[in-house]
């Protein structure tokens, strides 16, 4: 391994990270949501550029770019995403699209090399419109009934309405070719402390979670809240906040060392100050990366809830509406990065596990996949103020593109 | 007193009604939002059937309709409103109307009657725009720019762009004229099972109970729900459950017999099922017709979030945003009403408070005001399968027109 070699143009990383941050700018972030207009210029910004790192450029039919070699040798799948969470912050996602383009760039140009760097931005990781849309659709796990139910979350906007306005709509959906790539390997900022507070360069991830995502419904009886007594009422949202407290009370006694569990939202119907609500509504979230923790999680909560029900008040359904099996990373290429950062950033890793989403757990799905992190000032995310130190992204980018070079090495 | 004598014609205020009813029909039901196309076809019907009851009609600036008579001697007021709720019952609000308008009808053509019936249909009794705009405009407690910063609670549309829509921008507002009535006497349903249950015909009200509304705000800290571990966040939410359920335990211990609580509307923010929630608001309720219940209570809530914020996750902030003073029933209108119903209803009646506020509870500021109920099938209200009995709403009708007569013989 020629690890004296780098080239990697640290003015260069920053300068394109700052281009894209200039498209759909808010404040020291932006907001790009998923098919928005800055959003598509993000994508054809990646496409007029994947040509000089030596690749075919093309936007596909669910608005992912994937840069493509016809060079023979090994080939390394890179990329991450460029639609951001509303008035969201200027890393995540790019980050890792530029990281991926600069190994390209490196590696594709080097006359030694032992084989091709591809790049990908995945559409819509951010989930305005889905879960993984663009990455389920490389791997073969999206149909196009999928895409004829799939609506944007905020507008309502359906995603074929998108796709037509912004002109992708009666392209192919780029597929993966079995076989085709030794791995795909995805940087992120943390989303979190650890390196922060650990002096850290490189979080060598491990595994990413699985989530699991409920519906828990309440049904009371609506009624007058002035002329109804106390004794008689079958308030839901009352029993809605004590189903949250029981749960914060009884959750830590069964959860696993790492679990984490959400009430991201709360509604009572109708909402109206003087009426008693008659039904209330709350979106819950778990998140592991033990399947036997969820389970048992899941019969905790669905036991809470008939006995919620016995007691007679109010009845609680609780209905599964999403599910995500937990993805462990590919142990070589966790090796490769903790290898590299030996090299690049004095060795300073720490194997961690991703308490978020991101398409490499959907790319683990059909190939090996590795995820490093690089730090995160205060740990912020999903606001526009998230911000990494520039030698922090170059350091990070030293080490992805070492890590890239491992890997094609085999 | 002419007990025998009755003229209330059944048939007619069972036809009125229906024929109201009629207008902005929902299921059994009406749709009827204030200052709507049906409320205002419904002031228009009331005001061309006023002159046959020996009144001048005029629909004024706020959109109350007034009937009105310029005959010499003693004059008592009586209506109620003809907005619903949204989706709501048919009788809540138009019942204390017909009964005003057949108690205008027969009194007011006796040429022995000692004085007259004059008609009111107060705008907004429930609350689109504000909270009784009509009835305090008339008791002069209402300001211009009250009406400037009213907006639909549903739509958000202005009040003015309301009036100035339907035809009334620009109409002079009336206003009462000090010592012209005798009082003010209003029909309701009951909105409760007591008069249901007990086999009676009439409720005779005593008093209608202050309502304080508050804005409870709880602040945490926004963050990931995948990243951020259990035992350094700061959910609003989770804080604001535990409020709810704390509120049911201690709330009990310091209340009145009759005392009622309600937590009508909860918000998360930012409300996404992945982020924790930073911010968290409910709008909560407390109704009572003893002020030094709602001031024990309100010190006990404002103790309670000191308390919260002392533990220092999450800060709460108790905002008051509606203050309504306990309004007495005069005690002759209690006992006229008593005396009307032991003639026509074999003495049927029980004393009771209202829970729900009323137009009453305005006119009580400015002269002597009764209320009474009828009974309300299964005790439903601002649902629209509200109903009562027929027998039940022509019972009612001849107690109030005797109520009417007995109150202006003085």
């Amino acid at each position: 391994m020629p690890d004296n070699r780098s080239y990697v143009d640290g003015a260069r990383v920053l300068a394109d990270l700052n281009a894209l941050r200039g498209i759909g700018a808010y404040k020291t972030g932006v907001h790009k949501p998923t098919l928005s207009e800055p959003h598509m210029q993000s994508l054809q910004w990646l496409a007029q550029r994947l040509p000089a790192a030596g690749l075919d450029a093309e936007i596909d039919g669910i608005g992912n770019v994937l840069g493509t070699s016809t060079k023979p040798g090994p080939k390394l799948l890179a990329g991450s995403h460029l639609e951001s969470q509303n008035y969201a912050g200027w890393l995540d996602g790019p980050l890792g699209v530029i990281y991926a383009l600069e190994a390209a760039r490196v590696i594709n140009a080097e006359p030694e090399a032992n084989g091709t760097v591809e790049v990908a931005a995945w559409c819509d990781e951010e989930g305005h419109f889905g879960s993984f849309l663009g990455s389920r659709s490389y791997v073969g796990a999206l149909t196009e009934a999928d895409i004829d139910a799939a609506r944007d979350r905020s507008s309502g906007r359906s995603m074929r309405d998108a796709l037509r306005d912004i002109g992708l709509a009666g392209r192919p959906r780029a597929t993966a070719e079995r076989g085709r790539h030794v791995g795909y390997l995805e940087a992120h900022i943390e989303q979190g402390q650890t390196l922060e507070s650990g002096g850290l360069a490189i979080g060598v991830v491990t595994s990413i979670v699985g989530i699991w995502q409920y519906r828990i419904t309440f049904e009371g009886e609506q009624n007058h809240a002035g002329t109804t007594r106390m004794d008689v009422r079958r308030d839901a949202g009352l029993a809605l906040a004590r189903f949250c407290v029981e749960i914060d009370e009884r959750f830590p006694r069964s959860c696993g060392p790492r679990t984490v569990w959400t009430t991201g939202r709360i509604t009572l119907d109708p909402g109206a100050p003087s009426i008693i609500p008659g039904r209330a509504e709350m979106l819950f979230q778990i998140r592991d990366d033990e399947p036997d923790v969820i389970n048992r999680l899941e019969a905790l909560l669905r036991d809470m809830a008939a006995e919620t029900s016995a007691r007679g008040r109010c009845t609680v359904a609780v209905e599964r509406i999403r599910t995500g099996t937990p993805a462990l990373m590919n142990a070589a290429f966790q090796q490769a990065i903790e290898a590299a950062c030996v090299v690049r950033a004095g060795g300073r890793s720490i194997r961690m596990p991703s308490g978020a989403g991101h398409d490499a757990q959907v790319l683990a799905t059909i190939m090996p996949a590795g995820m490093l992190f690089v730090p995160s000032i205060g740990g912020v995310s999903h606001h526009w103020s998230e911000n990494t130190e520039d030698a922090d992204i170059v350091t990070g980018a030293e080490v992805f593109v070492d890590t890239c070079r491992r890997l094609l090495a085999g």
